[in-house]
């Protein structure tokens, strides 16, 4: 078995968005675009069959020291458990990847539309792919923390 | 905007399985194991209250002329059409980074027992993620041929 130490990715694009960080909220239903570099263009041919997809992102404004960190409290509130950083979908985790299902709005050549990416401008995009009915799994169990951000969500 | 060049990951553990690649298919039902390293066990704190879970990995055996390719028929069946490589699931892709929604079975400290990994064995994991309700979507669009392979599928 081979154990590698190190991995080098290079952005496949990076996203695009005139909206803040306070304002990207899931569920925010704010349109972001992922500009792939222009030689990547061919490879989305095909994607807007799809009304779903996957971004994959590495969230680069994460600094060493929340990496550093193996329990969070959810949404940084208190009033929710202290629990491990992978048992989350927080910002702060080991390796700051990014995966969030949008909905995809238009591919336009190398550019993609997509609704509800709660990433910031000028994220790398490592990696797009569609979201299928693999990916679709019913009467799912999630914590009760989590029970109670989704019953207080705004719709 | 910060145009980062390239990102360097570590991989946060790595995938154990007896399986070889013809049985690690998507559905097959294997269990394979995600061995942390052991310095991370307390990130995973409270992760069995979820049901299913993300595995995010890099796909370390493919080359770089698969990872030059931008078109590919799905599944290497010449019957389906020609898409993107980011139209679609398989391992040519830009970046090698795999996808997969797992069942948890259980977590013992720092390795996770999981359900249906279609990675073999030795693959570097870069990082995990609990499957929650802002991941089922409902009333999805795929392409005629994911509908084709579908309904070939075994159960």
């Amino acid at each position: 078995m081979i154990l590698f130490s190190e991995i080098v990715v290079r952005p496949i694009g990076f996203v695009s968005t005139e909206a803040g960080p306070e304002d990207l909220r899931l569920g925010s239903g704010l349109v972001s675009r992922i500009v792939l570099r222009e030689e990547f263009s061919d490879s989305l041919e095909g994607i807007d069959e799809y009304s779903h997809i996957y971004i994959i992102y590495w969230m680069h404004l994460i600094d060493e020291e929340s990496r550093s960190r193996l329990k969070v409290h959810p949404r940084d509130r208190e009033d929710l458990p202290l629990v491990g950083v992978l048992a989350a979908r927080g910002h702060t985790r080991i390796n700051p990847v990014g995966l969030t299902v949008v909905e995809l709005v238009e591919r336009k050549g190398n550019v993609l539309l997509v609704r509800g990416l709660d990433a910031v401008d000028g994220t790398p995009v490592i990696d797009v792919k569609p979201y299928d009915y693999y990916d679709v799994k019913e009467n799912i169990r999630v914590p009760e923390w989590f029970e109670k951000i989704w019953r207080e969500r705004i719709h």
